[in-house]
This record gives structure tokens, sequence and C-alpha cells, in this order.
């Protein structure tokens, strides 16, 4: 197992995703500032991973400011994590754990805010682990036997600190010996899953078939595919599902030839306080990233250029979504706020 | 406008398309051999652009055999033919043209080969520049006022040795004042979208959007587009439709948002000899064409990796195909037959 994220000799250590597969290097980072950097430029990236990345950079902030008084010293890590909010706006689970180390920092003690804090990351994290693990089993059982799986982008062991969610499934799903093949599309413009999915499956021994995004209604009509698995960066309360762009047309070519297309993330990627993903910020990000491939100028200039980092797929094409609390079918409104309800009592 | 093939001063003379944006360098060809290694490797690409290469291509071989006996000529000459028709399996202009070559051949007499094939190849180039003029206008009608298009891969002047065809249509619409924008799909693995389309398109100053492939259905649900507009490479007796890779996937996600998709090209692209789109040949190229970018590997090793050039749209997914003859709707075979009966009464 890789972890991209871990706490380590009192520093927050970080597998650089931005050069894999060429480089595996692990960056050890020591303030708020450089861990703000690490995921808005992508060297930390999947939804559930920024935010155990956040939650241990509200830690960094808290070391820095170790020496001044208890208001100073609250007033300076409330800053760093409004400064870590901005890093990027789609993934949920990066404001839900700021909230949680916001509260957490609330709750403190002058005298051991940063043990307080560090032991909130940790625990965070844990739930976090544990999460995968218990998705990565239900996503396996609504695996067939033999299946040929497709998906999109990278929903694995990096992308979450811990199994992965839609890469977790469909690993636990190989184990069990119900895999024969999987998908993975190359995931343009950053190439997550060309560089990082194609990777771990390969690490773990997957036979694994790598396709351009283009290629998804080719496969789906000429091989034969038996479900689709994704994460997810946010999931309104309504079951819309923001994921990395090309989710929705995936979605859409899944319906049009009955393929079922199945959504893992943790619970803590869905939004109850939105009603639906027209409410979801889509992040914009660099022209660059577009225009050039391997970091060499590929397109001819003078055009405008688009770069949505995610799109939103509407529910009706959601077949189910695989949380660690269950599995979840429509109508998802009621479904999510039942789950929701049941896990407020547990925890009260 | 510029011309992707010209026969001059006794030579082919190809832009070198896989240079652009970057380089505009105009290779001289003056051998069969160069010829078909210029298609195979792509330099020259576009149905119809391919078509006419190769029948230049077979006047080259004409003039390398000069000086033999009319029979070791023309055996000569169908073995080029012959070598000419393995370089790409897919569009079935490179076939219609060389037919065309081939007839030409048979009837030419001993003193005058070489002549009679230039002036065969002369002929066919001609009726292609023609039908890609009117195949522009006829386009052009179908688009409405303020629109914002969508094209896929590159179908212009590049592409058909003349105006082009999706592209044709498209400049002639926006020079009648009708275009907004022109949304242009980068096209992976070899980016004809980003390095020509776009190229073609500012060249012209129509205001162009660049996105990955992924973007198209975020961007039809965002942004809203009122038509699709592209190319072809083969078109079964059914209307079925061979056309790039991700093509098909196009025009599911044109179908849910109910935006027309059009398929502009030369009556040349129709192949009536085969009744539907399962039957068309799906070139497969290499591997390294999506593993690497400019000579460096962007992708992990270790998975298989597919790579077909091409897709097939179905009939009930096309709103119109656009000829020089005129624009067809469903149902497309007896539109089809009717249009091929009438032009072999006008040639009759």
């Amino acid at each position: 197992m890789k972890y991209s994220v871990e706490w380590k000799d009192n520093a927050l250590q970080l597998l650089d995703q931005s050069r894999l597969p060429h480089e595996e290097r692990y960056d050890v980072l020591s303030t708020v500032s450089e861990a703000a950097d690490a995921i808005r430029e992508m060297r930390v990236r999947g939804a559930p991973a920024i935010g155990v990345a956040a939650a241990y950079g509200v830690v960094l902030a808290a070391r820095e400011s170790e020496g001044g008084t208890s208001e100073v010293r609250k007033a300076a890590i409330m800053a760093a994590i409004d400064r870590l909010a901005t890093t990027r706006p789609t993934a949920v689970n990066l404001f839900a754990a700021l909230n949680r180390m916001s509260t957490a920092l609330a709750r403190s003690e002058p005298a051991d805010i940063t043990s307080r804090l560090l032991a909130e990351a940790l625990l965070f994290h844990d739930e976090e682990k544990e999460a995968t693990s218990a998705i990565s089993s239900n996503g396996a059982s609504l695996v067939p036997e033999g299946a040929t799986i497709l998906t999109h982008c990278n929903a694995g062991a990096i992308a979450t600190a811990a199994h992965g969610t839609a890469l977790g499934a469909i690993i636990h799903a190989y184990r069990l010996g119900k895999v024969k093949r999987v998908i993975a599309t190359e995931t343009r413009p950053l190439l997550q899953g060309a560089r990082l999915t194609v990777w771990e499956l390969v690490n773990e021994g997957v036979p694994t078939t790598l396709i351009t995004d283009s290629m998804v209604g080719h496969v789906m009509h000429m091989m034969g595919v038996d479900c689709v698995i994704v994460g997810a960066d946010r999931i309104a309360a309504n079951g819309d599902v923001a994921n990395k762009i090309g989710t929705y047309g995936i979605a859409v070519l899944a319906h049009a030839h009955n393929v079922p297309f199945y959504v893992a993330a943790p619970f803590s990627t869905i939004d109850m306080s939105i009603s639906d993903g027209q409410q979801i910020a889509i992040e914009q990000r660099r022209e660059t990233e577009v225009t050039t491939f391997g970091g060499q100028p590929v397109a001819s200039g003078g055009s405008d250029v688009l770069n949505p980092s995610f799109d939103v797929t509407p529910n009706s094409y959601v077949t189910s979504i695989i949380t660690e609390r269950g599995i979840l079918s429509a109508p998802y409104l009621s479904a999510l706020s039942a789950m929701a309800k049941n896990q407020g009592r547990k925890r009260g």
C-alpha cells in the first residue's frame, strides 16, 4: 500500500503526485504555506487526500505559532485555515476537514493547542482510512464475476490517503477474483489516469488497458464494459456528482449502453448543505495545462482555452453511490438524508 | 487558403501536417515510396487529402517506371497502387482514388501512360476541390444565426486538399456572419484539433475555444452548443459514419442535449458497397501515440494500450449528411441510393 499523505517525524510527508510515475518522491513539509502550495499545485490531489493534507496543514500552522499568546496563536491558526480553504474550491472534503480542525481549535486549551489539533488530524485520517476500507468492500460487492470495469481519473490509494475509493473497490474485487480487466482513461489534461491509475493497478497486478478519454464510447460498444466506477469530489444532497472533467460524458455513454455507473466516495464527500449540483463551484485551472503536454507546447495559439477541472453528473445517470455506510440508490435526497440522520444519532 | 497537397514542378508537394503549428514545411516528393510513407505516417492526413495524395503517388510511380516496356510499366504501377492501398485502411477515399487511377491506367496508351495518369489525378483533385466548395456552401445553410458550433479533429482545408468539409462549412457560415464561436476539441492522441483546427480557424479570424475531448459534455450542458459538424472517413450505405475516434461519444452527447449532429463529406467518402458500419475496418495505430508525447513517455508502463484511430457512429445519431450533391436525412439507405443513382445517370 502506497500512502500519499502521512504525519511522520513531526512533519507532513507528501508523495509528490505530479512527478509520478517517473519519480517517486516524498516531500517533507514543515509550514502551512508549503502545505497550501502543495494542494493548489496538485502535488497532493484527490478529494479525500486533500482533506487529510489540509488537516495536517493546520497542525503545521499550530506548530509555527508556538511561543505566542493563546489569542495570537488562535488568530494565526484561523488565518491559516482560511488560507487553506482558498487552495481549491470543488472538493468538499477540504472544507469538511477544515471545519473539524476549526471546531477542535475552538475547544482546545491554551496549553495543548498543537497536541489537540494533531490528535484531531490523526483521528480524521484514521476515519478516512476506515471509510475507504469499507467503501472498497462495499463497492466490490457490486462487481459481477469476470468483470471488465472502466474508471476515470484516479480515485486510488494515493488520492485518498488510504485504500482508495473507486480504485479501492476495483482492487478489492480483483483480489476476490472477480475482475478480468480494468479500462483506465488517460484523463486529460493532467493524465492522472495514465500516470497514476495505471501505476497503481499495474503495481497490484491487475490486467489494465489504457485508453484516451475519447475512446470510451468505442470501447463500450466494441469490447463491452460491465460497470463504471468513479470517485467524487462533491456530491449534492440530491445525488448530483461533481467529479473530474469527463465523468459526465462517461455517465451519458454508460446510460446509452445500459452499463451501471457507480460513484464511490466517503460520506465526507457528500454536501447536504446544497440541494443540487448546479450550486457546486467548478474550479477553472490554468490554460497551459491544456495547451501543453508533458511540459511541451502542443496547441496552435490565438484561441480561447477552457479548463474546468470538474463537471457535474446529474443524479439520473448515477446507478448507485457507494459509501462506507452502505450503498445508496435513487431517490438520493431521501436516502442521503436518512443516512446522515442515522449517523447523527450514532454520534450523539 | 492553405493547400496541403499540390502537383507542382513535376512533383508532389505536401504540407507536413505532423509539424504544424510549430513549423509550416512543404516536402517535395518524387517517388511513390515517399508518398506511401507520408500517408502512413500521417504527414498528409484527412480522408479527401489522402485520396488526392495517393492519386498523385500513382503518377510518381508512372514517372519512375519510364523507360521500361508498356507491360513492365503497367505491372510496376499496379504494384504501386497495391502498395498505396496498404497505407491506411479506414478512409475509403484512398481506395476510390486508387480505383480511378487503376481504370485510367487500363485505358491508357503505351505512349502516354504518365500524362494520362497525371490528367486523371488533376481531374480527381479538381473534382474534390469543387465538391468541398459545394459542401461548404450546403453546410453553411444549416447553421443558425449567432451559432456556437462544436467540431472534432480536423476536417479543414489541409485535410481535404481544398476548402475543407466540416471546417469548410463552418468558415463559410462565419463569412456569412452566422457564427459566434467555434469549440474545437484537442483530439487525442495526435491533437489534430489543437494543432490544426485551431490554426486554421485563427488564421481565418474565427473566435475559437479549445477544449480537451473530455469537456464536450460539460460545454454542451453549461455553454450551449447549437450544432456539431464533423467530417467522415467512410460512410456506409445505411448512413453509419466512421470518423476520428471520439466522434461517437460526441454524437451520443449531442443526442442527449438535443443538439443537431451533422456530418460533412464528399460523396467519394460514401461506400455503397458495405451495408453498415460494422463492416468498416478500424485502423489500430501504434501504442506510443498514446503513451508518449514528443518522444517523452507520459504514461506509467505495464498496461495494454488501445489506439483505434476511428469509431463508428450509428446512423440514428446523425441528423444530416452534408455532401456536394445535397443534404441528406434519414432514412439514409434510400436517400444515399437515390443520390448514387442520379449521379450515375448524370455521368452516363
